[in-house]
This record gives C-alpha cells, sequence and structure tokens, in this order.
C-alpha cells in the first residue's frame, strides 16, 4: 500500500477513478485542463480500507497530509480557517467509484464556528445569511455525520417560529438565527455531552470519519450486494472550499451552455445574477440576465469565461452545461456536464462540429440518441402551457407525439366529429381493428388496457400517431361514456390531451409545437447511411404508410399485414361470409369477392415501393376477430349469407376461443383453409404481374407464412402456395421472380430452424410474438404486471420494449446460426416492433441480420441504430485487441 | 450382380430382408424352423433393378430360374400346373423392405384356366368354388395386372344378376359363374386385342411384370418420397403355391393362439371347421369347432399342429396367433405373428415364459406396452354389450375406463343425482375448477371443447376418472341442457356411455367388466422396479389421490397444485375476499381464514405420504378462474365484503384476460401478491412442523414456484418465501429441511436455466405449459386444429399426448445441461402429463431426468416405460459397440 493517501485536484485525473473515486477524478481533470476550480483535495479509496484496518479510525499521518493539504488550499484562496475576515469554509463529499445511495452525501459550510461565521458576516455582508448558513451548518453536521436526530432541531425550529408568530423560515431574521444558533449548539451538547465543536480540523475529521462509516451502512451494503459492487472497493471523500457568489457586487452566480441547447446555435448561452448565491437564480425571485451582459459588467471575468467555454469545449468535444461563482472578481467554475438539448440542437451542434473540425463524422453519428429522433417527427407541447396542465394520469407512452382534442368513446362519433370538424381523440378500453377508422380520423389515441405491442399502439405507431396506451389509473366505462380518474369524470366532448412521448394525460387542451427538420438533418442522415451495413425497411400495410416511411429512407416493406386490408367497410361483409361459411364453395364465393380487392391493394403498395422489395404475410390474427359482435351485425350477415340468426350465433361462438393468440391463427388457417391462403397468393403474384406488365417495373413479391412452429407445417403451406403461383403463371403465360419464406416467433421454430430453413427462403423475426410465447406473456394483459415488475427491479425495461438480448435474443441467436447452416444464403430481418428500438437494432446488427423494419416514423430512429451498431462494433473490435 | 435371382423359401432366412424383402425373408424363416409352409419362391429385388436396367421387361435366364423353382414347387406337392386332376395354382405378392401402399398387392389362383379348372372341380369337389374361383382370378389378373378397368367386369356381373333376378352375388349358381367366366374372358379380348392367356407361364410372367412396374407407380414414388425410403431398392415378388381347406372331410382350416389371449393359460387356443376355406371361419356362417376338438378327429395333424405350436414358442419366444390349413391330410402354416392378447394375459404370458426359461426377464419387461396396462387398472365395457351400443361421436380418450349414466350439465345436478343414488355423468361444454365437486360425483365426465390437456382431461386422470373430452361432434347448451349429435338430441337424465380409453360416446346404459390384478402383475412390477432408474412420482392434490398412487407405487409427490383445494365449498368465499381485496389488510383477512384449512391439507397429505417427497406449487392459475360468474354469486360476494355490486363488477371485470393462459398467473401472483405466497408457504411449513411434532417423521417439503421466466424473478419470490420460512421458524422455535425449486415451463426458462438454476434446487419440467408456449398452442383451443394437423399427417400426434423431442425435447436438453453445470446436483423431474406417456419417459430417461411425476393411474405405467427406457438405453449402447 502506497504511503500517500491525500491528492490535491491537479495531482488527480480523470483516469484515476478507483483511487479518487467519480467525483474526486472528475474534479482533477477540470483542474488540470486549466479551469478555475474551486481548490481541494480528495482522501482515496485506499484510506477507506486502511480506515477499517485501523478499527475504524483516522491515524495521524493521514491527519497530517490532510492538514498539509489544507494549507494549500489555504494559501490558493488566501483564506483561513476560523478568521474573522476571510475564512475558508469547505464542503465534504463521498465519492465512491460507483455513484451509491446510502451513503453520507454532502455537508456544506464546514468550518463555521463562533468565530468564522464573524467572518462570513464580513465578507458577505449579510449578517442573516451567514447565522442562516451556521445553523445550517450545525443542523447537517449533527444530523449526518454525529447521528443526532433531525426532528431534535425540527422542533427548536418550530417553537422559535412559534414564539415570534411567523409561518415561514424565511420570516426569521438575523436575530432570531442567532438564538437559534445558540438553541442548537445546546442541543448538541445535550445529544453527545460535549460542546459543539468550534474547530474545523475537529469538524473535519469527525466528518471524514463518518463518510468512510456510511460506506457499511445497511442501505449501502444491500446496494452493492443487489448491484453486484465489491464491498472491499471503498469510497472516496472529497473536501473543497466553498466560494460565495454573494460577497457583493464583484461577485455572482451563473448558468450556461456552450451553444444554444433549443437550436444549436454556436453562441454561449445562459443567465446569471449578481451578489447573489446559485439557489437566487434558480428560486426565481429577481431575474437573471442574459450571459451577454456579463460582457459590458466584467469584460474581463467575461474573457476568461469564454475562454473557460471553448477549453470545455475542446476538451470534451461537445457543447456542456456549466455552472459558476464568481467571488470578488473571480471566477470558479463549479461544475461541467454535457449540455441537455433538443433533437434539432442536437444535430445541428453535431454537424456543426464536424464542419470545425472538433469531432469526426463516427463521433458525431454516436453523439445522437436515436430515439430523440422522435422529436423532430412529431409535434410536441409547448413547455410553458404545459407548465400549467393538469395531469390525470400515466399510462405506456406507446407512440410519440401530442395531441389534444374532445374525447370520443366510440369509432364511428370519432370519424363524425372529424366530419363536423373538431379535433376527436378516441378513448378506449382497448381497441380492435373494427376502431381503423377511428383510429385515422383521431388526432390521438388513449386506451385503459393494452401494452406497448397491444393493437393500439402498433396501429398508432405505424400511423405516426400520438397514443397513450394500457393507462390504468384511468377507468373507461364505453356503454355510458365516461372516464373515471380517480375523484374527476369525464364526459364524451370533454377535452384532453395526451403526450405519447411521456404517456402523460392532461386535461384541458395544450398549445403545440411543431418540428423542424433543418438542413443538416438530412446531411446527417447521408452520413449515418454511409455507415450502416444493415438495410431498414418498413412496416407498412397501405399506401399512404409505405409513402411516409419511403420519405424517411425505408428501403422496402418488411411487413405488409394483409389483414388490416380487410376491415373496410366494402370488404367486410365479404371476410365475414368467407369465415363462416360451412362449406368450401360458399367460403370460394366470398374469396371471390375479395381477390380483385386484395390484388387492387398489392398493386397500390407496389408502386409507391417502385423497385424495392415488399414482403407480404398471408392473413395472421384469429377469425373471430373480424366477425360482428352486434346483434343488429350478425342478423344482417345472417340474412346476406340466407342462414339463421341461431346457426350463425353457434359458428361466431365455436370460433372464440380462450387464448386467441395461441389459437387458430397464422399458418394454422392455411392448414385448414387453403382456399384463403390460395386466394391471398393469387392476389400478390397477380398484382406484381400486372404491375410488370402497365408499369415495367419487376417487383420481386417476398411471400412471408406466419406462426409456424415446424418444418413440416411450412412444407404443407407452401405447397399451397406454390401450386397457386404455377395456376397464375400458367393462365397468364408470364412468370415473376418471388420468395417464399416465413417469420420466426414461435420459439420452437427458433430452435428447429435449421429443419424450418429447407422450406425458406428467408426468416423474419417476429419478436412481438417470440418475446409473447418465450415468455409466456400475454401482451394485452401484461401491462399492469410489468409495470410491477420493472418498479420492483425484476426487469429493467419491459420486453415488449427492449428485445430481451439474454433469452428471446439467445433465441435469435440461434434460428440465425442454425438457418445459415442449412441454408447459407438465408435472408434475415426482423419485423418485430423491436425493429425500431435502438438497442435491440443494435443486437440484429451483432448476430448478423440484414435487414430491420419497423413502423414508419421509427425508420430514421432504425437508420441511425443501424450506423451507431457498426461504430460501437468497431470500437469494441479496437478494445479487444 | 450375383447370378442368382430366385431364392426357394428354404434357400433364405429373416436377415435375407433387403434381398428377399419383408413377406419373402419370413415365409423363408418359417419354412426354415420347419413349419409346413406350402412351398413357393421369392424373385429378389436385385431382380426389380436389373428388371429396370433392361428396359422393363423380363430376361430369359431369369424366366428359366423361375421355371426351375416352380418345377420343384411341382415336385413338392405333386401338382401340375394346368392338371386336370389336382392342379398347382400359386399366389403372386409383391414383398419389398418396407412395406409400402400403392403398389400391385396380390393375385390369387394364379394358373387357373379352361384346363385346370376342370381339376379345381374334380379336387375340391365344388364346381361352384372352382368356377367363382376362375372368375375371381380373371378379373383380378385383368385389373390388377393388365390394367383393364374394373367396372367392365362390375357390370357384366351386374347384367348377369339383373338377367337372373336375383340381388347377391352368392346366389349366382355353378352354371350362372360358367357364364360369366365366358363372359369375362371375352371382355379381356375386346380390351387387350387378345384372349386370356391361358399359360399360365404367361400369367405369371405378366405378373411378376406387374409387380416389378408397381414399383414405380406414382403413388409409390410419392410415398417413398415422403418416407425417405430409396427409391433404388425395388420389390421382390413372392410366389406360393395355394392351398385348400375345402377339399373334403380330411381338409380343413382354422385360426389358434399358442395361449390363451384373454387369461394368458399356456394352453392352445383357437377354432376351426373342416372342409371349409378361411373366410369361412371369419364369415361365422357355421360355427367352428374349439381347436382341442381336432385332436378327436385328426389326432396326427393334431399331434403335428401342437408341435408346430411349440416350435413357433420356441423361436419367437412369444405366444403366436397362427392360421392354418388342411389339405387331404396334411398340414399348412399359412401364417404366425405374435399374438394380441389383453393386458392380463400379457403379463400373465410375459411371466410365465421367463418362469418357464423362455425369454429372460429383461425380455418380459420390454414385451408389455406401458400403456396396456390401463386396462389392468380401469373397468371396460363388456365386449359383446358393447356389439350392439350405438355409437353417436368421438372425442379424445382423455382419462381411461368405461362409464355408463344419466347426463346432467351442472356440477350441482350431478351431486344431487348421485345423492339420490342415480349413476350420472357430467357433460359440459368444457369444465372448470368450479366443477370439481361434479367431476368428483360423477362416474365420467364429457366435454365438447379442450384437448387431452385440458382442465377436464388432466382432473379426471388425476381421479382415474373416465373422461371423453373435446367431443366436438356434439353441441353441447347448459342452459337448455341439451346434447346435439347430428341428428339426435339428447336431454338431462338420458342415458349415455363413455369409453375414456378410445374416445368413443355410445347411447345407452353398457354392462361393464371389471380388471383383476393377478400375483403375477405384482411380480412383473417387482421385476419393473429392479431395473429402472428414475424414481416415479404422482401428481396428487387430495390425501385420496395421494393413497390412490401410494397404492400404485408412486414414490413422492411431483406436483401438489394449492389451487385445487380453493374450490371448496367452505373456502371459495375467503378466496373470493382475497382476490377482489383493494387493499393487503383486507386480503390479508381473508388469508387469515384459509392458512388453517391450507395447513390442514398438507399435514393430510404428508401423513399418507409419510416419508416420502412432497413438491408443492404455489397458487398458479390466473385469479379470474375463482371469481363468480353469476350475477347472485356476485351480489352475495359484494354484500359478504360490504362493498357495492357495481364496485365488485368492476374489479372482476378488469381481473379478466384475453390471453389468460399467459396472463397473470403463477409466479407473477406472488410478485404481486406477496402475502398470497407468504399464506401458503406457512402453511406448508408449519404443517410439516406439526407432522414431525405429531407424527415424529421429518418430511423434505419441495416448494414450487411456478411459470419462472427469469433468475430475477425467482430470487424474488424466493426471498418473500424465505422470509416467511424464517418466521414460521422463530415462532416455533423449530425448524426442518426444505427445498426451493421452479417449473421449467416457459421456454425462456429453459433457454436461461444456467442463471434460473443459481436460485433454484430443483427443476420440474411443467412440459404441458412449455409444449404450449412452445409452439405457441392453446391447449384449450388446438384441439380443433391439431386433429387436422394429425390427419394430414403434418404431426404423427399432438405434442400434448406424446411429447415432442425434437423442439419442446430439445429446450429440456438445454436446460438439463445449463442446470448441472450451475448446480451439479440439482434434482430434476417432470410434472407435466407426458410423465405418464411411455415414450417421454422414456425421452425423460434419456436426457437424466431424477424422477417422472403423472397422475396416480399412470404411475405403473410410468414405472414399466422407466425401466424399459434403461433396457433400451443397454441395448442401443450394444449396437453401438
Amino acid at each position: 500500500m502506497g504511503n500517500k493517501y491525500v491528492y490535491g485536484f491537479s495531482e488527480g485525473s480523470k483516469e484515476m477513478k478507483n483511487l479518487l473515486g467519480g467525483k474526486g477524478s472528475n474534479l482533477a481533470e477540470m483542474t488540470n485542463i486549466g479551469l478555475p476550480v474551486p481548490p481541494g483535495f480528495t482522501i482515496t479509496t485506499e484510506a477507506c480500507s486502511r480506515f477499517y484496518e485501523e478499527g475504524e479510525k483516522l491515524w495521524p499521518e493521514l491527519i497530517e497530509e490532510i492538514h498539509n493539504h489544507l494549507k494549500e488550499v489555504e494559501k490558493a484562496l488566501d483564506k483561513r480557517f476560523s478568521d474573522e475576515s476571510n475564512p475558508l469554509l469547505v464542503s465534504v463529499r463521498s465519492g465512491a467509484v460507483f455513484s451509491m445511495p446510502g451513503m453520507m452525501d454532502t455537508i456544506l459550510n464546514l468550518g463555521l464556528n463562533d468565530k468564522s461565521v464573524i467572518g462570513l458576516v464580513n465578507s458577505t455582508g449579510n449578517e442573516r445569511f451567514a447565522y442562516d448558513s451556521y445553523r445550517r451548518f450545525i443542523h447537517m453536521f449533527s444530523d449526518i455525520a454525529m447521528g443526532i436526530p433531525k426532528r431534535r432541531f425540527d422542533s427548536a425550529m418550530d417553537e422559535m417560529k412559534h414564539n415570534k408568530g411567523v409561518e415561514l423560515d424565511t420570516e426569521l431574521d438575523a436575530e432570531d438565527l442567532k438564538e437559534l444558533v445558540e438553541r442548537f449548539k445546546e442541543i448538541y451538547r445535550e445529544e453527545k455531552g460535549q460542546p459543539f465543536p468550534q474547530d474545523p480540523i475537529d469538524q473535519l475529521q469527525l466528518s471524514i470519519e463518518a463518510v468512510f462509516s456510511s460506506w457499511n451502512n445497511p442501505r449501502a451494503v444491500i446496494y452493492r450486494r443487489l448491484h453486484d459492487i465489491p464491498s472491499n472497493l471503498g469510497t472516496a471523500v472529497n473536501v473543497q472550499s466553498m466560494v460565495y457568489g454573494n460577497m457583493g457586487d464583484t461577485s455572482g452566480t451563473g448558468v450556461a451552455f456552450t451553444r444554444n441547447p433549443a437550436n444549436g446555435e454556436n453562441k454561449i448561452y445562459g443567465e446569471f445574477l449578481m451578489n447573489a448565491q446559485g439557489e437566487d437564480v434558480v428560486a426565481g425571485i429577481r431575474t437573471p440576465k442574459s450571459i451577454s451582459e456579463l460582457e459590458d459588467i466584467m469584460p474581463e471575468v467575461f474573457e476568461e469565461f469564454a475562454k473557460v467555454t471553448e477549453i470545455l469545449e475542446s476538451h470534451y468535444k461537445d457543447m456542456q452545461d456549466i455552472e459558476f461563482t464568481i467571488e470578488k472578481g473571480k471566477l470558479f467554475m463549479l461544475q461541467t456536464r454535457t449540455g441537455k438539448r433538443t433533437a434539432q440542437a442536437a444535430i445541428n451542434v453535431a454537424v456543426d462540429l464536424v464542419n470545425e473540425g472538433k469531432i469526426t463524422k463516427d463521433e458525431a453519428i454516436l453523439r445522437i440518441e436515436p430515439n430523440q429522433l422522435n422529436q423532430l417527427l412529431h409535434p410536441t407541447f409547448d413547455a410553458k402551457a404545459l407548465g400549467e396542465a393538469l395531469v390525470i394520469a400515466k399510462g405506456l407512452p406507446a407512440s410519440p407525439g401530442a395531441a389534444s382534442g374532445k374525447v370520443y368513446f366510440h369509432a364511428k362519433d370519432v370519424v363524425e366529429a372529424k366530419a363536423r370538424g373538431e379535433k376527436a381523440l378516441l378513448v378506449r378500453q382497448e381497441t380492435s381493428p373494427e376502431d381503423i377508422e377511428g383510429m385515422v380520423s383521431a388526432e390521438g389515441i388513449l386506451t385503459a388496457r393494452g401494452g406497448m405491442t397491444s393493437h393500439a399502439a402498433v396501429v398508432a405507431r405505424g400511423m405516426g400517431k400520438c397514443c397513450v396506451a394500457g393507462c390504468s389509473e384511468i377507468r373507461v366505462d364505453e356503454e355510458s361514456k365516461v372516464i373515471r380518474a380517480g375523484e374527476l369524470t369525464l364526459h364524451e366532448g370533454d377535452y384532453l390531451s395526451l403526450d405519447g412521448t411521456t404517456g402523460t394525460v392532461y386535461t384541458g387542451e395544450i398549445a403545440k409545437v411543431q418540428p423542424e427538420l433543418s438542413g443538416q438533418f438530412g446531411e446527417f442522415m447521408s452520413w449515418v447511411d454511409e455507415k450502416r451495413r444493415m438495410k431498414v425497411r418498413t412496416n407498412a400495410d397501405t399506401p399512404r404508410d409505405a409513402a411516409a416511411a419511403v420519405k424517411f429512407g425505408a428501403e422496402g416493406i418488411g411487413l405488409c399485414r394483409t389483414e388490416h386490408m380487410f376491415f373496410d367497410e366494402d370488404r367486410i361483409p365479404a371476410v365475414r361470409r368467407m369465415i363462416v361459411s360451412n362449406n368450401e364453395s360458399q367460403r370460394q364465393k366470398a374469396l371471390d369477392v375479395l381477390l380483385p380487392l386484395q390484388r387492387k391493394d398489392f398493386y397500390e403498395i407496389y408502386q409507391v415501393m417502385e423497385w424495392r422489395p415488399v414482403t407480404i404475410r398471408l392473413l395472421d390474427p384469429p377469425l373471430h376477430e373480424f366477425l360482428p359482435s352486434k346483434k343488429e351485425d350478425v342478423e344482417s350477415l345472417a340474412q346476406s349469407m340466407n342462414i339463421s340468426f341461431e346457426d350463425l350465433k353457434d359458428t361466431i361462438n365455436e370460433l372464440e376461443e380462450v387464448n386467441p393468440m395461441m389459437g387458430h391463427r397464422g399458418c394454422r388457417l392455411a392448414v385448414t383453409y387453403p382456399e384463403i391462403a390460395k386466394m391471398q397468393t393469387r392476389a400478390i403474384i397477380e398484382a406484381a404481374l400486372d404491375y410488370k406488365v402497365k408499369d415495367g417495373v419487376e417487383i420481386v413479391p417476398e411471400i412471408m407464412i406466419p406462426l409456424i412452429g415446424d418444418a413440416k407445417e411450412l412444407a404443407y403451406v407452401k405447397k399451397q402456395v406454390l401450386e397457386e403461383i404455377e395456376a397464375v403463371f400458367t393462365e397468364r403465360n408470364d412468370s415473376i421472380k418471388y420468395l417464399i419464406g416465413t417469420m420466426i416467433e414461435i420459439p420452437r421454430a427458433a430452435i428447429t430452424a435449421d429443419e424450418i430453413a429447407e422450406e425458406a427462403e428467408f426468416f423474419s423475426f417476429g419478436t412481438n410474438d417470440l418475446t409473447q410465447m418465450g415468455f409466456g406473456f400475454s401482451r394485452d394483459d401484461s401491462g399492469k404486471f410489468l409495470n410491477e415488475y420493472v418498479e420492483k427491479g425484476i426487469f429493467d425495461k419491459s420486453p415488449f420494449e427492449v428485445l430481451d438480448q439474454k433469452g428471446i435474443g439467445k433465441m435469435m441467436e440461434m434460428a440465425v446460426e442454425l438457418g445459415r447452416k442449412t441454408r447459407e444464403n438465408i435472408k434475415l430481418g426482423i419485423c418485430g416492433e423491436h425493429g425500431g428500438e435502438p438497442s435491440s437494432v443494435e443486437f440484429c446488427h451483432r448476430i448478423g441480420l440484414d435487414y430491420v423494419s419497423c413502423s414508419p416514423f421509427r425508420v430514421p430512429i432504425a437508420r441511425l441504430a443501424a450506423a451507431q451498431a457498426v461504430l460501437k462494433e468497431k470500437m469494441s473490435i479496437h478494445m479487444d485487441k
């Protein structure tokens, strides 16, 4: 063990984190790049270990080292402990290698005693401030370092206020506080049997011991156990001199960004107050001045400050958010950190920094948090308007954006409201495919049930429409058309506002801000596209969605859900007839009606996508989703089919399932009713032939068979599809290229992917279902308990939001490996919701997928995440070397 | 290629299957062990290959070889082709290495022509028989060998019958048939432009060519492709002399078993008819005599016959089922095969054969099909009474046994009917835990929905009660209390009979036969227990089930489902209060009521199981299963809880789930409501402490946490359980040993079993859920489409009945490997329904599980299957050497 246990800030660096802790090494770093940091020193983590070896006390050599460093601080600041004119005061803070709750945090103004408090009065000219600081210090030191119950000081304070007949602490004057200091010192004596320590050295020693001891307090021990932090690491202690911005007209304090955090403009942006403390800036009692005015008031200080910002940007290579204090004309930097910024600013700053030669394109790409791009693509609430809004509930942030409108409970009411020119929100217990038209017309969607991949969430994201889902704090009564949220009851026509980015639900209407796409955005995304290996496709079911996605850079359709086309008002009767048919010829009649409509669907989508690949999934959901539930609809269907109401009702009841998600759906439908798969195949192929003939473009449709769990199952359905394709080719005397593949969304399919690849030309990972079946979590029902899982720390995130790489991801890896073993060039993609989630996209890159597919509005996010994946991989290869 | 293409039966053996085909090698074997087989020869599969090389025709050398063998046959039988007194007639049959549909099957009586037909008249003395044989031969030969359309002969036959004014073929006399022969020959000439071949050698060559050609007919080609049979194997052709049992009073025919197939008695058992053909014995026109009477009629023949049966048993080492013909005092064996027998006979024969020194114990054990034991444990319908019964539908054979009774549609009606002394069947759309008491009182259970692992099926098997489930051919209307099956309508109180072993549903009441357990059964099972490595436990929730299982040899409880105890009439109100409680203290009150009841449950089960291990699973099903659905029940619950009907209704609705199987159940309940898991833990531990104190037996309860998908989830629940156990130990100032483990039933758990094993002391594979989630097949809904999967050949068996080793089994293997990697001595078992299915039990042995657990009535089956697994493994190791 070395003999040096204490490091002045100038002796350390950010590389010495293990010895100096996180905070200490960072203070050292700032000191060393030339920032004027209030001087101080760090007592190392090794000292902590020795502290325990010594039987939990400090030893003479350490105390001497601390003394020596204290003297240097006194010298540097020209201040002295216990000085009556310009006393040195310090803060004492713990600083472990990993930030860790449960440990002693901070003691401010250490060094105050009956003498130095007078010094503080003299140097600040503010008697009230000095005594307020003193009584706070006694309270804090007694509580935190000495373990004296807080409530003793609190009741003394209350008694004082009662005696003075005042309500607030701030109503006590300097004399009152002086009295309180005396009372506090008495309490200390009562509790500890000794007077309050007047010697700052004693205060400091006791505080350092308290910090070291807190390393082993129960909360910290549990925390380390839970987070696998070795218990022998120890904590460091930071002792730093206090500086004050309220020492007269040449003192002040402020906060600033090195560039504009709203739009990225390269100009210092911030505000300050002269003769004030940090909390005054925050409290808003006085109006701060713009940072530019500092130049007029204190030109030298401003010049130094400007230089500091330049040093900071050069060093950290990013926009900084800084706190500073000027004490009697001398500038001190109290903190610097990477500045938070809007998405627009983030892009603009990154592009500017590249153009200024400060960072590389790779660094710029890694700098942007992909999810931040959401802000660029969706409107947000005006920050000021939001401040006054009343939050009534929080749900899941299912689809980003901001929306306000009158609430309606039924799709058709929303459609009618829109027709009247109203802005309407669709509010439902949960949505079903029957609600599609209402969702199209709504400004936003709110559901009480369902998770991040519920129907409402998936469809809304596809449309780029704001949605808050699974908001279990509200109760939706669709029949009586009321929402109950706690005590509050809302009726049809009342206004609500939804923030789909945070999941927050507000009452009333809130002003919105529309995003702007700058030229820098285009430049940035072109860099992104140069870097990425994976293609980015989109999940789109309509020409409109497809067009939006192409605008956002989609390179194909990875998932076109044919069932969404079935809900159109002019189709649903035929779809229903198809489902309840008792025999094949009856069913064929209904299919004959649907064929030309589906063919047109595909033709129009091909036209939008041009040469880009289009993956079309055959019918997937359980059939009863399409059936009417209302009596009158059943009656009219029975009439149109010329069967009795009872028989039809029976058929509908028989189709109902206990667990529809694991029921008669996907390829299981194609096994039972091959004629449905054949009709869809015919529509896909005929549309492609039409497109070739009429528009001269040869598209390669990819026919995707869903919910495969076994190779033989795929072989069976594939045979039906192939027969139909051959029939169409013969009839048309023409042909095109096509692919036949499958979703990998059933755990067993992943496990037996080698066999399945015998039959499949491509795999598309359906990670929604794979997560659902792999965890056994119904996505419609798991919302309520998954929240609790996250709250109780069992999961970091819902696996429906962020791909579970350890389990579900392991299945994917197996499938990739097994699939490629059988068919080396098999095309691999993902079309689950995770295809637009950055960490999941990175995982897809790592396991070698060829593309990801996501909803149109997440395409830019996926592009960025895919590029970052390449760069991170490159970095980790470098690190491994 | 060798030069020998034709083998007389005496030249071959059963080892020459590749050359002689299955049938040919078997005929050779019988010939060689000294059985009097009608002589003949086999043309090899190599000849078939050369046939194709020669351009699909026979070549001179082959024809000569055939001639030579024919001559030997003539000599052996002293018969000649085309002989007018005693003609040689032969059969021609294909005989590939693997039996294969689609190929030419059999031509009988080849050799008949205008001359030999007279010989047949002379030798049989039966003109009608001779001409009937002749017209049949022309028809068969023309159709099968020459491809002449069958219908031409059929219409000639119809015309003849019309002209004669008769209805049936048998009404035609010898003269009619003579005329028909002429007409058939004309048809042949019209079709082929040549007369019907009179030379038997021509007939034979054409037939052999037809057999060889049929190797490549489309059905055979497809069959081979589907079953991966190489297409270059070729088929052999068997030519065998015909013998006749209708050649007068010294001829006859019969069938016999070498021992009694009903009870295994070591005495030849069978029947015969003199002067008759095989079909006469089967047709039942004349009453056959018992085989013992043959001794009186033809003592020498009987003596020979008795010797033959001994040879057969010595050679095949098993009871044989044989067919024989006596032609003019000479005995011919036509067929021998292992005889089908009742379970009782199977056991008795096997034990006797061991005691007779004919087979080893190992062979005896391998001889019994485990599922056959079902017959020994359950009543069956009387075979005669069954013959007259009317089958109205077929469902799934969900739980074996036979039951008759009046149908009732509601559990309480069954209970009341039983109280009145009636035998009642419970008939439901599907059962739910609410029906338990009705199931206990019912003779048998019939459901229209649900698969082999539906609630009804699982519970019935647990009780050893007959159940037919998923009988989709009937419609059950519980409200109007009617069953509709096709045209038939049954009402409450009508009689039905159920065969749970076959899934058949009959109208009326059918007499039953009770099984007897012989002493040999006990001896046999003791051999079984000596061999097996795996332990066999049972799934039992009540002392009654547990006692039954112990009687059947269960060595512990592998799954005690605590929820089944919740449905008792005096508990369900407290259970319901527990569920709908809005706060913990309300819930705790309900739990306080349940605690002593659960403690008593466990105490009583421990008493039955004595020292044997008991695995108790914490509450598993979704809570709404316990809630009332009827309005009056909801009202009374609301009243008892002092809350409004509407509020309670709201709570109940909120608990309802879209996919309950993947919803809020299993350990997810314990995460949300730790107090429930704690109450159950307390009951388990307190009962064990009570048992230790009161009865002096220290049981080691195994607490099983269900539905775990992630190690952290298990750690969280385990912590609650551990805290409660420690609390009980402290209160009681006493302690016992216990284990804490988990089900592996979620695919992700199998995949991440290494992490889960950090927390679990044992794994129990819940293969019902693992199959359900692994395939994404809801077991309540998959019945209807899985049938179709089996019919269409996609699956051999439903994976809920027979473990899918390739996919679900692979997950189990991963879990075993990963689990043992973390915790070498982790205890591994299975408690899914597959634990009582023989091929699945064998798989469990192979992957190294420590035990299987199954319903009480399947315990003997599992014991046998576990022993067979050891023996099969030993054999395969021998074979590998």
